[in-house]
């Protein structure tokens, strides 16, 4: 019954279904390899973020982009 | 000033503006009738998830509804 | 598959085992009324978070009790 | 490499960008005043929650506002 | 910047210290992999919660481990 | 009503308890200047996590810290 959060900026169309996919089959696999747990009560949740409601350094990712960072 | 959050799947249209409203009186009316906790300061917060976000048993519920699962 | 979360303030022997056996019993019961979600794979997690993490209206819940609030 | 999310009611067009910019920057600066963080690893995340999706006091806050409160 | 929160029982010393380094270690590879991350800006954070916190199916897993489910 | 979440490593003692007042008072009054939001229900919740159990680069903080990182 692991939970696991991803969390990710959405940045030119990325992630895209595939990756989604991608990345749930990955942690899943992650949780049974390390821990043994049971792959059918893993749930794995994705939470897309916009560029301007994620920050580091104090700024806005969508600034940083703007400035090659 | 019990904080509760609800994650679930957007399928379907579901869960409907009356079934959030539901789940918010029904998530707060638990805190309060076991704990004691003042609704007035009781915060419940759905988060719905786009089934491309989600996975279970290593796969996107996109996939396994498609499958019938 | 739902996720709930439920953070609440430690305080005073509570919860105890059997009120979050309750919360754990009443959240499910809740998303399998509103929602029917499979209560087989619907997971409530509960945070018990000490009152000197937690703030309202600027103050530790610590400080708040200590005058009565 | 603290990581702080910040959790609102997406209401009349707010937070804007620059809402959320000032949000991000003033976040960072208190980790790095209290605790001397490092700003450059400090992760601000914005997550804006539609009102029919919060609840307070067992209502949603779009029932709220509608009732003035 | 991708941030991932890995929630899980904490059961028999599990996990361990050994354990918890190989999830970070493993979800941090996942996210270079699929998305291209930079590893030195990606945050793992473990959550360990106790088995009377954790409910599934409506119980304990407390409850749930003495019926040697 | 907003939720502002504070994640950070325990390490040497800290954040003292001073310390985590100061982050309440100041996350709330920064919410308050920016949005204009009520002090009185803005919640602020600090996880404290241990540095086995926070991961950078792909590494625990506590090997980090042995490295002097």
């Amino acid at each position: 019954m692991p939970y696991v959060n991803i969390r990710v900026t959405r940045e030119n169309g990325t992630p895209t279904a595939e990756q989604k996919a991608e990345l749930i089959k990955g942690a899943t696999e992650l949780l049974v390899r390390v821990l043994g747990k049971n792959p059918a009560t893993t749930v794995v949740v994705i939470d897309e973020v916009d560029t301007d409601n994620w920050g580091v350094g104090g700024e806005t990712v969508t600034r940083r982009r703007r400035q090659g960072k």
